[in-house]
């Protein structure tokens, strides 16, 4: 009888960062064998992080990774650890002919290293090339599935996107006898995409009669949140294992024989709710870390989106790193104040006030502007006021405009636009609502006090820069708003299409018209965290120059 | 004997503005036919301009222009046009199978339209997914050469990317005895390409044995500017005709057969510098008139980056569509006004001033500070100011930062970045004096005003933010920093690499570190004509969460 005692290890690296990538690793490995472990498995391309993109058409960069793979195995080695069989992913510069695509110059690679020594490699197939992915563009797909031995079992890989498309080298792996399939992945979080990937991993088991092992990195980059969440399923497609979700994890498994394996199950059946606000959370604080950054500056109105950006920054960052400010105007409401203040006091964090209202006074007398001219100046006064601050005080500045308002423009470009990173950038209006009763509900549930105060969550939405204005004054009601921005956005679906649902013609031209109108101040906006099927960002791609809507196509 | 009178119809499309888009195509195969012309061919994707992005990926836009070319075959038969081949570029939804990417949905085609229909179509093969393009992303691939016969001739299809790599249907024309190839092109500008471009074609014809009638799109798209310049070239690679170039052309020849051919050369041998001038200048009429601006407004500083955007500005739209703005502070020197009054009094445009200081002593009192923060200040109420009056007056704001700037992130975001397009964003600083000087030069030759002041080319440049300072207090000299920037971005080398090439260590990793650091900015910047190759923008996709400059790789 065979035995193999395997680690999954969902480790959290930084793009770049080869050596703080792989001594992060290197200390993975020796946790692994203090556990006993023969077999460590890492993350699709763990030793860069992930996603590279341009990167990886970089000879020197490339180069250094396949430098760095070299002594990382000697190293191990050197340290005792020669011993294990660790599959690792890497980038490396492609051999021989590259018909299909010249700008390509690397293939993303899974590396067994064993004695000292690189022993076998796979190269990805399918490269996805759609969505926030380009990596036709970046990498040379591999053709050949690639197996190993080790402890009596016969081990296959796979990279992500190989499960998740039809055919290819994944396709062999039943006729090549595979006793566990180690697939790396860098998967990143999407709402509702979870079971899709369970799904696929145990429909990957029956199909191909062979245990897999999913590893998956966490951590967030840039706009993307891997969500860990690593899992190791019998051939019979039966869940045997599962790491944590959200936070770096080491899973170890006792594997007897395809069927028989062994290991920890955490148990993580978050709400949808749950799994989002977790999702930003993450994203938010490996944005700040990993960029250096040890606090916030944000401006708090007293309203939702900016309760819920301050509520989220705490739980990425704890209370101390938060920075508010309040920056009333003669147009700001007296509760626009005392939400701001209540806020503070309930989360704990650092607040001040910087009133606008001297310097909108001397921009109005100097430069003579009323109308939207004016209501703007505030908006960038108040931008100013934040970057200054945060210059200043080296906060990163956060931006706290929702999904729904960055859909139709509805913000001041260079004002309450500004900022390094937007946390609920692609979360719509109607879910910040329900995101804000879920974290309350859920300090209340731990006797907590709830963080967002109920009147920024029930009082009318307003930008409050002139007299009594409210949202719904130039918008239709935001549950009617989201589901039209929902078909024309998310599904891309066209006017008529939206019309034939059931809302009325000028409505629906109108909300498309602002949607594509608002494409330049998009394209200069902060990133933030995407959770949904269709982030704005490199997740959809237009024109800023576009007719489309214009002519009603 | 057979005998052809061709027309190739070098317009200029909307992106997305399909009924207007055909309908000036129909006006072009009227005036074909009014010349005698049996066969007119189109640029690539001219019906719904290009590159469309993601607008291929939406069903109901790609069903609609499919509607709108049945509509455009039945047009040209009831008004008399049916006999003429016309020969159009557009999307169409693919037909079967799609195993290699599923996001793609629809074909780039080339559509021959006869007697009210189409009688032939062509799908682009080679489908460029690097650089600016995402076509792999897009489209599905055609794999079959379509020919057809007109005037007792044989023509074959090709599209743009299918001539600029090997292997494909292209590579049957020879073994199909095709008289003529028609190849359809959005090929968009980049300094030094035009000669590629035509080595390519002569390849083609000489290789394939015929003759080659290459349409190109002319006009602005976003970032980029295709430069028309259509041109025949007969089976043994002779250039036989040429289009305009930068502007909208309609090239008649006609074929005896493939190598006897005549028509119209057009005589266009500009310097680099003047192609450049002229592709910024497209690049910055059409951003503006196609996005409904009629006019536009810009920071006058008395620099040589202000008075570049401003004449480029004047040459693109006309002086009086040019409106100067000076906020001088207390730093400013007094040349700094002088030179912007001489620039605005040499290009007749706009100007009013508009001083900072008060609003700047208000800020700095009240928010009480001083460094950077300080110098941000002035810019981002610079910035304020002019979003005010572009905001009250309807002027697309210019943003007049150069690459250089942009490379390292010596500029102030939501500052002197604001606007919505950039004219010399892809103009390294060296090469803006160039051009300064370029275009004084020829404004002497013609006998005409110089409209860049001397004093502005020639005086050290300064950002004026604090008393005394010029670039060169935290920067290397130009020529210096521009030839590193040219090998970390555009050549994409690395550290080591560019140390090697005879710099000191620790300026290549300032520099370097700097550009790393820069790419939130740069995320957040307008975009702007591409004339290099390798723009910042689509052209260069890097994360913002990047250690590996720091890490020196």
């Amino acid at each position: 009888m065979s035995a193999v005692r395997l680690a999954l290890a969902q480790t959290n690296p930084v793009v770049g960062d080869i050596s703080g990538n792989l001594d992060a690793c290197f200390l993975e490995v020796k946790n692994a064998e203090a556990a006993g472990a023969q077999l460590v498995v890492f993350g699709e391309m763990v030793a860069t992080g992930y996603p590279i993109e341009d990167l990886a058409s970089k000879p020197s960069f490339v180069a250094s990774v396949e430098e760095a793979i070299s002594e990382f195995a000697k190293r191990l080695e050197t340290n005792g650890l020669g011993h294990l069989f660790v599959v690792i992913g890497h980038p490396a510069l492609a051999q021989g002919e590259r018909e299909l695509n010249f700008w390509a110059l690397s293939q993303n690679l899974a590396s067994v290293i064993h004695d000292g020594r690189v022993i076998a490699t796979y190269a990805k197939h399918h490269l996805p090339n759609y969505s926030v992915f380009d990596e036709y563009r970046n990498f040379v797909p591999g053709e050949t599935l690639t197996t190993f031995e080790a402890g009596g079992l016969k081990f296959a890989l796979a990279i992500c996107e190989d499960i998740w498309q039809a055919g290819g080298p994944v396709s062999e792996i039943a006729a090549n006898g595979v006793d566990v399939t180690l697939v790396l992945n860098g998967s990143p979080f999407e709402t509702g995409k979870r079971n899709t990937r369970i799904e696929l991993i145990a429909d990957l088991a029956k199909k191909q009669r062979t245990a897999v092992c999913y590893t998956n990195l966490v951590g967030g980059q840039d706009d993307l949140v891997f969500d860990g969440d690593s899992l190791v399923v019998d051939a019979t497609g039966t869940q045997v294992a599962r790491a944590k979700r959200f936070e770096s994890d080491l899973l170890v498994v006792d594997i007897e024989n395809k069927n028989e394996i062994s290991g920890r199950q955490e148990q993580s059946s978050e709400s949808e709710l749950e799994e989002i606000w977790n999702a930003l959370v993450l994203g938010l604080r490996d944005y700040a870390v990993k960029n250096s950054f040890r606090s916030v500056v944000l401006g708090l109105s007293g309203g939702i989106d900016s309760a819920v950006c301050a509520a989220l920054a705490v739980d990425a960052l704890g209370k101390d790193a938060v920075f508010g400010v309040k920056m009333p105007s003669a147009y700001s409401s007296e509760h626009s104040i005392s939400d701001a203040d209540d806020l503070a006091s309930r989360l704990g964090i650092n607040i001040r006030s910087a009133p606008i209202e001297s310097a909108f006074d001397l921009f109005e007398s100097e430069l003579g502007l009323d109308g939207l001219a004016a209501e703007n100046i505030q908006a960038r006064i108040r931008g100013l006021i934040l970057m200054a601050i945060s210059n200043a005080e080296n906060h990163l500045t956060l931006t706290t405009g929702n999904k729904t308002e960055l859909s139709v423009g509805y913000s001041t470009i260079y004002g309450d636009s500004v900022g390094g990173f937007a946390p609920i950038k692609d979360v719509k209006k109607t879910l910040v609502w329900e995101l804000a009763r879920w974290r309350n509900e859920k300090a209340e549930s731990q006797s907590q006090v709830s963080p967002i105060p109920e009147n920024s969550i029930s009082k009318p939405p307003s930008a409050e820069l002139r007299p009594g204005q409210v949202d719904q004054d130039s918008l239709p009601e935001y549950d009617i708003l989201d589901d039209i921005l929902d078909q024309y956005i998310q599904r891309m679906l066209g006017r008529d299409e939206i019309i034939a649902s059931g809302y009325a013609t000028d409505l629906v031209d109108r909300i498309i018209t602002l949607v594509d109108r608002a494409e330049w101040k998009r394209r200069q906006g902060a990133i933030g965290t995407k959770i949904s099927g269709m982030a704005f960002g490199r997740d959809r791609r237009l024109p800023i120059t576009n007719k489309s809507s214009a002519r009603r196509n």
